[in-house]
């Protein structure tokens, strides 16, 4: 029997944060002030030791873990390979975003000029989170290793991406603070179906729409069977698993992020990931 | 006054970890069955908090957290970019190796199959360490966040380097386990000389000869401030500043590492970082 069905992280009113199991019939997180059976961590969730009926004041990234990077994946949708004139890889591109990047449903993404100057753009990405210390794995290993879905929005400075600015490696222009907000819910594997659709909408307007089952390159079992190979991947690590064809970027006119812009990420069961950019 | 001179951390025959300042006069690490003064962390070493008088058994990479992923720097040696027929960037290019990457002086460098057959190569590099946490600091600013300097060895298995593997991101080809060795004493900013050459030898050979000085492209209050902006750094973070000319991939014919191989990258001061590369 899967641990959970559908998990949310937030902060009560008495300032600690908690992990929540939703079940299968709420899809949508209760809102602010609703009164919530809780955990103080997703182990304590899982030997259902200490529940505590609190009240949720806000939403956090619906991680076990909020401590660790999380991990990318370039190129793994046919489509953007394609508006990006690239070839799809022999083997996932991966890097890593910093911790501090972790930002939670609703929250405001500040950016300082030297963001907001550097063509900020947006990437809707299905997200897999690890459920133990990996390494090694085959990719039937790595399918089990896989604790839940969410979704989140791998931000990008795309000034940043260019090979005369920094070699044309990809981690800089995405490690700003908050620039990878990621929820609102987890959806345990036997729970998550692939054949639901990603949408990506900035102000409303549809940017994006990902097929997983059609458009991906590689599987996240695939992805994380590659990541381990001779690496330890830490128990409840996220991996942001690319993103489809409409980035900001590759529009005609380009269309970057501005002041005020409100970026939407939302996937059936998962619910709707909105966030504000706001240039300070 | 400065907090220490010369800094090593080792694990004890009590099967704890100490940090003890070597001071001015002893410029190398005293040998495993050493007596020593020493602490439980950084914070008590600076506190001269709880002094004990241990036994030296194994050296540990001379940092005082060894949690946090570790940053390198790309391109930033004239002569490597020269070597790679790539040019000099506008900033300096970034991406991290994984906490796990990191080795201890003297550690055996164990690879599996996948990273032995994919064209494993060294690179002596110096490495700096932050002393508190860092956020859009002014290059000056950054110089004073410094809190000393250490060497590495930032190993890489060439093949994932390659645009077609990976799209040519370099994170995968450098972040297996064991991939960052650090050490073995950390030099305290005001002690430590830019002037002093670092050196890289495979079983003895010469191969790589770092002038700071004079062919660094990026100084590491400069990679620093570049790092920091819109970012927050956590204190004690360790970045890789990168390599100079004579890489085993750029030379003729290309010469990569070998099971039984012996890498030392040496640098006056700061000692003798001796790993062998074991295949397994």
């Amino acid at each position: 029997m899967a641990q959970f069905t559908r998990l949310i992280r937030f902060e009560s009113d008495n300032g600690k944060s908690y992990i929540a199991d939703l079940g299968k019939e709420i899809l949508e997180p209760p809102s602010a002030g609703s009164s919530i059976t809780a955990f103080k961590s997703f182990d304590d969730l899982v030997s259902k030791a200490g529940p505590e009926t609190v009240t949720l004041q806000k939403l956090l990234a619906p991680l076990p873990r909020d401590d660790l990077p999380i991990y990318c994946v370039g190129l793994n949708y046919k489509t953007h390979a394609l508006e990006a004139s690239l070839q799809v890889t022999k083997t996932p591109p991966l890097w890593t975003k910093p911790a501090a990047t972790l930002a939670n449903p609703g929250q405001d993404i500040l950016m300082n000029d030297h963001c907001a100057t550097s063509f900020p753009d947006y990437e809707g990405e299905l997200v897999f989170v690890t459920s133990r210390t990996c390494k090694d794995l085959t990719e039937s290993e790595a399918a089990d290793a896989i604790l839940g879905y969410t979704i989140g929005n791998d931000l990008s400075c795309r000034l940043f991406q260019l090979p005369t600015q920094g070699g044309g490696q990809f981690f800089y222009a995405k490690a700003f603070d908050n620039f990878a907000p990621i929820g609102p819910t987890l959806v345990s594997k036997d729970e998550f179906s692939m054949s639901k659709k990603l949408t990506l909408r900035v102000n409303g307007e549809i940017r994006q729409e990902a097929d997983f089952e059609k458009d991906m390159v590689f599987s996240p079992a695939k992805v994380l069977s590659f990541m381990s190979q001779g690496t330890t991947i830490p128990a409840y690590t996220a991996v942001m698993s690319g993103t489809p064809a409409g980035v900001g970027a590759f529009m005609k006119p380009k269309q970057f992020l501005k002041n005020g812009d409100v970026v939407e990420v939302v996937l059936p069961g998962v619910g709707e990931l909105r966030n504000k950019i706001v240039f300070q």
